[in-house]
This record gives C-alpha cells, structure tokens and sequence, in this order.
C-alpha cells in the first residue's frame, strides 16, 4: 500500500500539526468542535518534502490521492469539480506546522473556467459574483502559482475601472466583469504564450505544487531564519470547499481577534467587509468596518461568532485569530490560530487567563514570548516634548510603542541606512513580504492603506515594533523620495516621530523616555521567577546601570568593564601616560593616580549591589584602544609627560596591531605590566573594604581574569591579584573574602578548563570571543561574511546573536564538564551579549551554569527566558 | 624508614638515569664495567625537588645520609674529610637526566681549608699543588656556590701575575699562590662580610644545595625550553672523590671523542692538557693540545684511552664523550656521555655503526636527530664567489657550514638585529651560556680563545650553528664594538663569512649555495623510509620546488598555495581589477584573463609530480593582501579598468579589516564571489586534463577548500568546484577523477567533522590558523606575547613552531576521530608549519593522519621524524 498523504479534515485533529500543519490540524480539530467548518483536506507536509527533493514534479501517486479527496469533497457538497451546472469551488492555502506571515500564497475560487463560471452564475442566480469570482481566480491564480506579475492585473483593472467611471469594484456589473475576464485572460497569453489552464485538475495540482514550491521562496526563507523554523519541517495544502463573502449584501468576510491583540483588553476585537472576499481585508483594498459594528448590522451573525470565539478560546486556552465568512448570513470559519500579540497584551492576556482559571501560572510563563517584554520595556515620548509637539496626522494604532526617526520610502533604503548607524521610519503605500527585513530594521512602520490585521500590521506587532496604519490623507511620490502630509512635504531623512499606541503622526523629531511598567508586570514576572534555576545578572559598569538592573530584578554583576571607567577625561590622560610609560617606574606612578579613580567606582557599584555578588573584571582590551586620537590630546600628554610628541607617537604607533582582536590584551596585559594588575587589585579590594566598614556589607568581590589560555597563565596572573589583596586586607585589618576566577572565551581554555579549574574558583562564558575564535570570524568584520552566509541559507542566524550550540556549545560543554570534573562547585555563568537572548538562555539552562548576565533592559527578558527553559526541561 | 636520596657509586647503573641523573648513572656503569673511576656518590635527582619545593633548604634526613656517604668515601680513600694530614677532597658536579650545557656550575677541590692545604702540601710533598688547588676552590667555590663574581678574581689574578711577571699560572710559586688564595679570601670577605667557610661539611652542604639552585636559574630554564625538558626531572648531584691533573708534568686533563664528532670519522678526536684541572679545558684558558700527541708524550697513558674509548663504545653503541685525568700517570675517567655531534657526523656515525655490526638499522635511525639533517641541507658558499673571496684568517673548524652575516659583539645585539631580520655573526671572546639565545639567532660564531671542545664549539654544533674557534689574531675592543684582523678593523653591521668546516674566516659577504649530500645519506633515509608509516609531501607553489621536493624524497604535494601564483606583475593587474570590480560580469572578464596563467602553473607541477598526488588549494588570503601599493599601480589599474584612480582606491580602503586574519578570507571568498572558484576549479581541471592528454599521466587533483566552519559551507563550494569541474571535463570528452577536500583550521571545523567529513573527501589540518583560533593569539602580532610567555615560564614553547598537543591537539584528535566515523577511509594530512616540526611529526603519527606536508628543504627531517615516530610507538 502506498504511503498516505491526503487527509480529509474529517480524519485528523489539533495534535496532527507536524503532519497537517497548523491550519489543517485547527480545522481538523474545529470539525470535532462542532464548529461550522467547510469540507475540505490537507495535502501532508510529507508531500511537500516528496515533492521538493523530487526534482518539483508531484508524483503520481499523490495526484490519485488529490483525486479521491476532491471525490469525496463532491459527494460531501453536492457539487462537481469543473462542472458547467454546479461546480466545486475550492481554496489552496499553505500552511506549515509553525505561523508563516512570510509564505501569503492562497489561491481563492479555484476550478473556475469560461464554463463553469456560467454553471456558478446560473446555480447562485448571481452572475456578478461568478464573474467577479472568475476575475479574482485569474489573478490570484497567475500571480502565486503561475508568477505573471499581479501588477499588470491590477493596472489593467485601475484603468478599466476608470474608464467605466466606477469607485470601487463593487461598482462594476456583471458584463464589466465579464469583459475584465478576458483582459486578465489576455494579459496571462501574452505573458505565458498560451492559454489560461481550464481543467480544474490541472489548476489543482499546479497550485498544491506551487505551495510547496513556496517553502523554498526567499522570503519564507528569511522568516523561517528569524524565527529559528528547519527546513524539513515543509508544508501542508488545505484544500477547502469555498464558501463566498463576496456573493452580495448578506455575504461578507472578517478576520477577528478573540481579545485585543495590541492592549490584552478581554473584547473581540477585529474587521470586516461585506461582499468581499478574505484577501480583501488582509491586502487592505478597501477599509475594512470595526467588528463591534456588525452587532448593528447582523446581529444573528455577530452572535452566533461571540459564541465560537468563547468556545475556542476555552479549548485552545488562548487568544485565537480567526478567519470568518459569512455567505447568505450563514457562518463559516475558515481559520483559526493563536493570535499574534504585542508584548503588553501577551502579558495582560498571560496574567487575565491565569485570573480566568483558564490556565495555571506555569502555563502562563510559557505563553510570552520574552523578546516581547522588550517593548514594555521600551522607550515611550518624553511627556513634556509630545506636549510641545504638533500632531499632523492620525491613522491606525497598529502596533505599539513610540517611534522616532528618518524618513525612508524603501525596505533597502532603510537597512542601509540603519547600517550606518540611523535610526529610520520606512513609510509605504503598503508593506508586503519583501519589506519584512527593512521593517526589522526600522523604529516604526507608517502605511498609507490596510487596517489593523493588514500586513503591515500583522507583522509589526509580531516584531514588537510601532507601526501607524492606514493613513491615507499621507500622498507618496516614491520616485521623488517624498510625501505629502498636513500641507508640508517630507523629503527622505527628515525626522517624523510615530505613536503606535494612539496613531499619532508628528512632523519632527520627538525626544523618548523609558516606559513605565504595570502592575500585571510583577505578579507576572513573579511567577517566572519561581520557576527558573538559572540566576539572573547583569553587566553593569556604573552604579546607575547597577541601580536600574536591580530594579529590573538582577541578582548580581556578571560583568563590570573596568576600561569603561577609563574614558572620561580626567583619567585618560593618567591611563594613557601609563601605557606609553617606558619603565615600571613610570607606569607604576601613573596608575598610582588612577587607584583613586577606580576605587571610587568600585565602591558606588558595591553599595548599589549591597550583598549582590559583583564580577569584575581585569583591564581586557589592547592598549592601542586608548590612544589619543587628536593632537590637542598629544599636545596635553606630552605635557604631562615630559616628552616630545614625537615619541609619544611613537611608542603609540608601536601599539598598532595587524589583529587587534588576536593581539596583546586579556590576562596578556597583565603578564607583560604585572602592576596593572596590581593597581586594580588594591582599588577592588580597598573599594570593598571601604564599603563593609562604611555599611557593614559582606562584600564579596568576584575578580575576574580576561583571555586565559593556559593554567600557567592563570596561576600567575592569580599570584599577582592574590599577593596583591593579601597585602590590603592584612594592611586593612579588616577580614574580607574574594573570588579569583577567570572568563573563558578562547577555545583552549575550555579544551583545558580541568586544568584551569584547579585554580580558577569560577568560569564565565565570554562568548562573544568564544564565538569569534571558534568561527575565525571577528565580530568587526563580519557584516559582509553574515549577510552572504544568511542569504545563501549557511547559516541559520547570527551566531553573534544566537549562540551557536553545535560548535560553540559544544565547546561550553567540553568546558563545564571538565571544569566541575576537577572542582564540583565550581560557580559557571556567562557574560557575552548571548546572556540576554532566550534561545541561548536555554542552553545555558541544559548546560547547567549557575547564571546568565546581560545588559540591564535584557534582564527581565532572561528571567523569563531562563523560567521557560526550567519549564521546558524540567517537566 | 626514611627514604633513600644518596648512592654510593658503587650502589647504581646505568639504567638508573632518572634517579641518578646521566653522570651519575654512567660512572656507577663504568665501575661495573671496570674501569678506573675516582670513588664517589650521587645525591638524587628527588632530592633536588625535595630542596626546591622546600624552601631551598636541604633536609636533616638528606644531610645525614651525606654523612654517611662521606664516611664511606673516607674507607675506601683513607683520607678524612677536612683533615690536616691527608685530606680528602671532592668535586661537586650536577648531572641530570639529560645532558644540559647549560649548567655549568661545577665546584672542585672542595674540603679545602687554610689547615686541609698545609695537609695536602705535606701528604703530596708538593705545596705549589696544594695551593694551586685552594685558590682554584675558593673562587669556583665563591663563584658557583655564593655568588662572588669570578671577574673580581680573574681580574685579581691577573694583576698578580702582572706583578708577578708570570706569563700563566704555571709560572707561579707555591708562595706566590699563598698570596693569591689570601687575596681571594678578602674577595670574599669584602664581599660577603665574613669570612671563607673553613668547615668542610658546610662546604658540601652549600654546593650541594648550589647544584639544586641551579636547576632553577635562568640558563636552565632556557635551556629546558629548547630541548622540551620538564621541569619536574630535577638534576642529581655527584660528589667525588678528587684526582689531580694538576699534580705537576706527568699529571693532566683531557677531554675526548670516541669519534670525530665534526665530520664522524672514525679516530678519537679531542684535546688534553699537562698540569691542569678539567675546567682549564673546557673555558679555554690555555690552548690545549690535540689528543693525538699524547701517543709521543705518554704513550702508556694513550694506550690506555684508546683501550678506555673502545671498550665504552662497545658498551653504549655509540660515540662517547668523555672527561679523564691522569694523577702522576694514573688515568682516570671522571665522566662519559653519549658525545653531541654535527648532523653529518652523526649521519656517518650512524651508518659507520651499522656496518661496524654494532647496531641494527632501526637503532641507526634513532640515533640522529632529525633537526641535524637540516645541517646537511644548508646553503654552503658559492664555489665561484668563494673562490674569489680573500681569507684573512684562519682557526679551529669548530662546527661545519657556511655563514655570512653582519658582525655583532653582544648575544642581545645579535638577538635584536636578527628581530629585524638582518643575518648576523656574533663575535666574542669566548662565549658563555649566556650567550646562548644569541648563538640560537645567528648564522655562524667567530670566538677568540678556546678549542674544539670550547663551550662555543660544542653548543654551536648542537645548534647546528657555524662556528671557527679559537682565532687568537682576533683583536677585539667591545666598548668600540670593532674588531682588527689582517690589519683591518671591523666595525658593527660589517659583513664577514666563515666556513664553520674549513676555519676559514672572509672579511666580506660571500654568495651561498646549496649543499650536496653525501652517499651515506642515502642510505640512511632509506633506513627510515623502511620504518615509517607516516606519508611525507610536500608544500610547493612552483615546478621548481616541486622539483626540489621530490629530489629530497617528497611524495606528493600536500599544498599548493594558488595566491602565490598570483604576484607577478603580468598577473597581478588582472587580479587587481578581479578584486575591484563592481559586477560579476566585471569580475569574469578579469577572471578570464588569469585561467591562462594559472592552468600553466598547474600543468607545469602535475608534470614535475608526474602521477604522486597533488592538493590545490583554492584562493584563501583577505582580497585586500593583493591591493596595489604605489601611485603608479593604481594609475596602471586605472587605465586598465578604465575608472578614476579615486573610485579604484575607495573601492581598495572598503577591503580594509580590523582583524583580517578573522576576516573575508579563504572559502569565505567562495561564497561571496563563486566565479573566483569557478575560474580556479577550471584552471585546475583543464591544466589536469593537458597533461593527462600530453604525457598519459594519470593525473588525480586533490582540490582543497580553505576555512571551513560549516557543513553547509563546504557543501555550498564544493556544489560551485563540482559543477565546474564535470562541466569542464564532459566538455574534454577525457575521464578525469579528482577529490575535493578541505582544510581543516577553524576549530568549529574540527568540532563538526564528523558532518564536514560527510561531504569532504580529505582533511588537512591547517594548524597554523589552528593554532591562531584555538589560542586566539595572531601570528603576526605574537612576538611580544610569546616571548613574554616564555621568559615567564608560562608557555614551554612557542606554539606555532611546536605544536601545542594539549590544545590544539586535542581538536585535532576530535577532528581525527569525528571525521573516521562518518568516512572511515577519509584521507587526512598536515600542512601547516608544523609539518615539517619533528615533536609535531610524532603526534601527526600517534593521531593516525596519513600524512605530513612541509617545505621542500624540511622533507628529509619529516621523512625520519616519522620513522622514528614509528619506531618508538609501534615497538
């Protein structure tokens, strides 16, 4: 018996998704419900593998299978596939185990010909809807399956559509219709060279191959990169009878969330349009009504779609976006899924169905996204600035947040830009799939059509970015680089600033301030930390940075920098005269100014953390970083000094490295200037004795060794610190306990890390070296090499941002097996940009390091985070 | 019972070399053997790190077993220690496990006091002896042991034989040395503020700690380095009973060669010296007499040696170095040791042996240091040039080779002008193990005093390092840093050449050419061969070197490195505007101009390797190495690309990276620009189809992708080469195979090979990037750090010379054992520099890899490093 690769909705349910995918596993599951769900089946994402490792043909034997769903969908209906009396129209959608936004390919109306349009026209008695059915059919079916451009269709239809003098497309008549048929027939021979396909078979099975063709299309490509989604999982085809929202004034389509997908407010929330179809709202063609008032306009309908929203909200125990139609005031669902969200409504909604009894704190945790809590924690419009502010215009508060930024009218334009380091707003008539890379790039997303679930909309919140949608008094000449709004023209790079919680539009730049951050916030976060194993730090250099991270709930520093401390003017000059010192005297009398300095940072971070362990870390980075850039600087060290600037520059130019990154820094430094170490040393170690006597805090300092390579090494930079704070606290008489422990970010310190562990008392996973040794890649060079290796499909994500467990995981684990083979209680963290990224928090989790630290606005993030991963592993 | 730490002589073997040290062990072998040797005991090499962890104090329990010792010594002698009648007196000697010319401290006489030196002169009847002896201890002693510089004595002497009108030491009176030994005893005291210890147990103890402190002195360490010592062996010390060279005209010292260890002829070769103590000999003091006169002067003495010489020949299967003294016409052996020796000596030695039936082959090819070979293989003078040049002085040909270089008077000078890459002599009036880093940077050494056994002429051909010895006519002023010979003054950065085999000494640069090899050589390698498993190639970018390679035994090319290629000037240009170009069509037209060029070279070294197996490798520098240095490049550029200087330059600084070496290089090149690859893979093909066609060679290209740290990666250029390459060769209508592997240099890479082994057909690990990553440490900025490292005894050896088997040889071995259990029979090499490194050739061997690849001239050392390798682990 061959394999089975058709699934009637009848035969599956919600757990098939691997199988049937998302869409047709929901609808599957809603048959069970009860719910009115029209025939249909799934075409596996098996077949889909089948298919595109199979040279793109689809086999036979699939076909037979198609064959005898759509056999079985005709005895269901009452209807005949192809047929001039009354003919099976169906749907085509693609839908793949995880959401796609990136993969719109839907193909409505299929098994339309000249024939069967007359049969649909005389079986519904409505020829205007059969050729406005046959119309739409053409296109759709030339753009996504076929590839003849949509555009040529949709100038073709604009000019016919003014020649008749009509508005809209509803007021075209049914002989309009007709004669737009044969032009969009006309434009697909001249195109293709041969006549639009008239077997519904034929239409069939090129749209289920044209699905799964789909999954190889560079935009599903981008999407499944950013959303970590493998290759292999593929797609699946429903295959659905069509039921018509565009068959008059009783018909009708909408697309609805069960609760507020922007604020989390517990109300059915979304659009729809009368006599239209589906793709008329998610494109934006018309301005779709607000879903409160269908109550007044079809209050039988209205009804009867409360009550499927609370029931599939009590199943899938979560908010749900639906797909409806309504044909002659009969309902159908068409679709439904979790409903994408922005960061404040996840919360609200994780906390609402906690207090709803729907779900339990643990099953709370794990329905926020963490990267969501990003935007509540995002900055907002400084109060008084927006109140000087002028507002120029309002539309759709699509996603939300505020946005300040340039003016770009491209998705190219605007990753350029943001290249060079400018904050940019990307405004267009309308977003599509292709602008989803600019939209990541930019602050905030302005639209001039489409409603709160268009594209652009959908996909801004789902990115937790501000977007203003539906603003169509903005005119755009996109060839000049400019747009009209309020009377004034805006050229590409001026500044406009967006609310995208209330809609605003403002014609300057506006200055933004850090969001505030509600009650739901803490009980939520509460609930994460009850949950995690993993402790949470952050990397702090100041104690304004300390201050805030505690507030945000840090447990600890994982990481202060001591050169940050080292840039403000005063100092500089000190440090600078000590890197260019010629003898040990010199530098030694040098850093001696610079102890004061250093000692009283350490202090202000001991009394913001309290009894909070604090990681500092030994000068890391190669010297040539400090050297002064303009001659008043030579000018003012030569002075200090006692030297010619030309020797100065000198022995500055002597610092240069050909691989910086690779060169004379870390620990490096303190071999070859042991006083260095000396100096940080005595202000770590005199800063905290300071503190205890001041406040009487166990200060436990966590000195920290950048760059090991070898156990020697460590044991002699050890020998520095150790002899160093010895001499301190016996001079001090006051008891006071240290950590001497080391970062591991070289490959050979993990490969050696039981060695290194003999001497070390605590590791942290500088992963951002790690990364770059382990790849040969620098992090400063990698822009051209991550972009070609992203789009040619080589590597999945950006292993600066995502860890990468394969190669640099595997070396973590090589590292924290070896290290608590030779000292069991070994204290394990990381410190490298990677602390504050979930995914990476998770292995974190699996490797079982004591914590992550990361940069104070990620703290919450990875609280959450580490919560999820405890939950996902510990069950 | 305590444990042992003291054993007489007569209480050891020959095996015991751990515990005993090397000369330690051989005098208890020689008394077994019975041979005349002085009675004496060995303090333990665990006694020394019993002194050294301790505190550098020796222990009670070790004292005490001294005692006893000497007791035992005082039986068999029937002196007492510290008597005043007959005195017994002992030298202090270290001796470690492995022979170390780097510890020198060796104290004679000891036991000597005002009261022993009455004793003595009365038991021998003869004072000048007795205080000849006392003053020579009181500043070896002083020197050795406490630290008085022997200059303050030296200089003392000096001026006393001055006034004294005495030409040497043998033209003073027993009085006059009276004088001398008090004026050493107010040295002392002035410089020590107490008097010269008369006690001669606290003599012993003092030297016997000495000896063990030296274990931890700088010259040891560096030492140790060199020759990969650990620290943790420890030296033993040897106590023993004196006997006197010094005892008047039928008393001597002498050391000796069984054979001659210059050219390894078969005579015994070496110097003695009437009425003098060992030291005399070895400093060079007064120039000694060559051995083969003592058969005139004391023929019964010479008999006995050559008796002596053969018997411990036979006994060690090897050539001996050994020390004698003859006390009133009773010979005595102090010492012997397997003898250093020039490569070409031992080369003969070794053959000699073999067919003198004293040793088999297989001990034959352990008997020669591959690193000695590379002595064979250098540069000797031009003949033409030589015979133009004029000799201006002639000496003792201390160790053989050509040497031209810039003269230098100071070890640190050498080391500083050869930091600069300039080629240096260093020019002294005897060298001391201080000098020996500088002896290590130069090219050749010209000493003043002393003979072939001098300290210079040993370590130089150790070294392997020219030296000419012993040139009295040398006048040199160290302040002026000139020196006159033939009437001539030469001043620092001055050219001289020396012939290291002849003595001859050039006051000009002479032209050098490559050596010839003898028969023997021949043989011998074919020895190795046979006992080899361990592949050797070769790493060749021309027809020449390949050439050359094949000559010196190579089989096959390991690497090919394509850029090489690319820097003559006809080429260059058209790479440049490759790199340059702002299209792929720009790009291909350029490519196009260079497959000519580069299908030539590939022909011409698949025709010089006829059917062994040659790895290419594809295109791996950052871009930026090959942009244009001067104004008239770009102009040239220009013109040929037909674009503005200033748009050609911008487009040049875009390429500049902060850390290159991480950077857009190697198989990253490939993905950004696939036709480079293309054009390379093609050249490649075509050249390999040409000569196939030409010669019916059956031509098998190994294409090496460079960089890998991915699967995905590699597959992706390997697509790119295959797709070229059956393209190229269905178009030829020739049958073509060919393997397409990688490098293996990025530890991501070794970590996945088992899924790069997946696609790749072979491995060749790159262990100099290797070595980059896994330290993080770039080669082109590691000078600093390295010698940092070492000088602080962090790292044992520079890791890009010596691989680091720790870690990067534990990727390795993860790469080796990841990439066999996808492909059991993948192919795998080295190619890095270690190649031709022989500690690295014996672990390329211990991890299994089928081959190693280095330079040309490296390929004789690699052909026996690996036989070796062989013979000792697969015993």
């Amino acid at each position: 018996m061959s394999k089975k690769y058709v699934y009637m909705f009848t035969e599956g349910d919600g757990t098939m998704k691997e199988l049937l995918g998302g869409k047709g596993a929901n609808l599957s599951e809603m048959i069970h419900l009860g719910l009115p769900i029209p025939p249909g089946f799934v075409v596996s994402t098996e077949a889909c593998t089948v298919y595109n490792k199979g040279g793109k043909v689809l086999p036979g034997e699939i076909k037979s299978q198609v064959d005898k769903a759509i056999a079985e969908l005709e005895g269901v209906t009452g209807k005949k596939f192809g047929d001039t009396a009354n003919p099976l129209l169906v749907s085509v959608r693609s839908g793949s185990r995880a959401s796609m936004p990136g993969m719109m390919d839907t193909v409505l109306n299929l098994g339309l010909n000249d024939e069967a349009t007359v049969g649909l026209a005389n079986a519904t008695g409505n020829p205007k809807f059969a050729y406005d059915s046959y119309r739409r059919f053409i296109m759709m079916f030339s753009d996504v399956v076929i590839g003849v451009s949509k555009h040529s269709f949709e100038r073709a239809f604009d000019e016919f559509k003014e020649k008749k003098g009509a508005k809209t497309d509803l007021d075209l008549s049914a002989d309009d219709l007709k004669e737009v048929v044969n032009i969009f027939k006309k434009i697909y021979k001249d195109d293709q060279g041969k006549d639009f396909p008239s077997d519904a078979k034929e239409q069939l099975y090129e749209s289920i191959g044209a699905v799964f063709r789909s999954w190889d299309n560079p935009r599903a490509f981008d999407y499944r990169r950013r959303q970590n989604i493998p290759y292999e999982w593929g797609t699946a085809v429903n295959v659905q009878s069509m039921v018509f929202g565009n068959m008059g004034d009783t018909s009708g389509t909408g697309v609805l969330f069960t609760r507020n997908v922007s604020t989390g407010e517990k109300a059915i929330f979304g659009e729809y349009m009368i006599n239209a179809q589906g793709e008329d709202v998610v494109a934006g063609v018309r301005t779709p009504s607000p879903f409160a008032e269908l109550e007044k306009d079809m209050p039988k309908i209205y009804k009867e779609i409360v009550e499927v929203c609370d029931k599939l909200e009590r199943h899938y125990k979560d908010v749900q976006d639906i797909e409806i139609t309504f044909e002659n005031e009969k309902l159908y669902i068409l679709q439904t899924r979790n409903g994408l969200r922005t960061g404040a409504a996840a919360l609200k909604i994780a906390v609402d169905l906690v207090d709803e009894g729907l779900i339990t704190p643990k099953e709370a945790v794990m329905k926020v996204d963490p990267m969501h809590l990003d935007q509540l924690l995002h900055p907002m419009f400084d109060t008084a600035a927006l109140k000087a502010a002028k507002v120029i215009g309002k539309a759709l508060p699509a996603s939300p947040g505020a946005a300040c930024g340039k003016v770009y009218f491209s998705a190219d334009d605007v990753k350029a830009a943001c290249a060079k380091g400018e904050k940019c707003i990307l405004v267009r008539l309308e977003t599509s799939p292709e602008d989803i890379e600019g939209m990541a790039s930019s602050e905030g997303v302005l639209t001039v059509r489409g409603g709160m679930t268009s594209h652009a909309a959908v996909v801004a919140r789902g990115m937790g970015i501000c977007c203003v949608s539906g603003c169509e008094e903005v005119k755009i000449n996109e060839e000049a680089k400019t747009f009209e709004l309020d009377g004034k023209t805006f050229k590409e790079g001026d500044y406009i600033s967006l609310n995208g919680s209330t809609g605003e539009i403002f014609g300057e730049a506006i200055k933004t301030v850090e969001s505030e951050i509600s009650g739901d916030f803490a009980k939520f976060m509460a609930w994460a930390d009850e949950f995690r194993i993993l402790k949470v730090r952050t990397n702090a250099d100041t104690p304004k940075d300390a201050a805030k991270a505690i507030e945000f709930g840090a447990e600890g520093i994982g990481l202060t920098r001591t050169e940050h401390m080292f840039f403000e003017e005063d100092r500089i000059i000190h440090l600078r005269s000590m890197i260019l010192a010629e003898t040990v005297e010199e530098r030694e009398k040098a850093l001696e100014k610079l102890i004061p300095y250093q000692e009283s940072d350490f202090a202000g971070i001991y009394e913001a953390m309290q009894e909070r362990p604090v990681t500092i870390r030994l000068l890391d980075p190669p010297l040539h970083e400090f050297m002064p850039h303009s001659e008043d600087e030579y000018a003012a060290l030569s002075k200090l000094m006692d030297k010619p600037v030309s020797v100065i520059k000198d022995k500055a130019n002597s610092l240069h490295e050909v691989n910086p990154m690779m060169g004379h820094r870390g620990c490096r430094l303190s071999v070859t200037y042991p006083e260095i170490t000396r100096m940080q040393t005595k202000a770590i170690i005199q800063a905290a004795i300071k503190v205890k006597k001041a406040h009487g805090y166990n200060v436990v300092p966590e000195i920290m060794i950048p760059l090991t390579v070898d156990i020697k090494e460590f044991a002699f930079v050890k020998e520095v610190v150790e002899t160093t704070a010895k001499a301190v606290i016996e001079a001090s008489g006051v008891a006071l306990d240290y950590l001497i422990g080391t970062m591991i970010e070289i490959p050979r310190a993990c490969i050696t890390s039981d060695a290194v562990a003999k001497e070390a008392e605590f590791f942290s996973f500088g992963t951002n070296d790690l990364t770059q040794m382990t790849y040969g890649i620098s992090r400063d060079d990698a822009g051209k090499i991550l972009t070609d290796y992203i789009e040619n499909n080589i590597f999945e994500a950006d292993p600066f941002a995502r860890l990468d467990r394969t190669g640099v995981g595997e070396l973590m684990k090589m590292s924290v097996a070896k290290g608590k083979a030779t000292r069991p209680d070994i204290k394990l963290g990381i410190c490298g940009e990677h602390g504050g990224d979930p995914y990476s928090i998770e292995f974190c989790h699996m490797l079982g390091l004591d914590y992550v630290s990361c940069s104070p606005f990620r703290v919450p993030i990875a609280r959450l985070a580490a919560a999820q991963a405890a939950v996902t592993h510990n069950k």
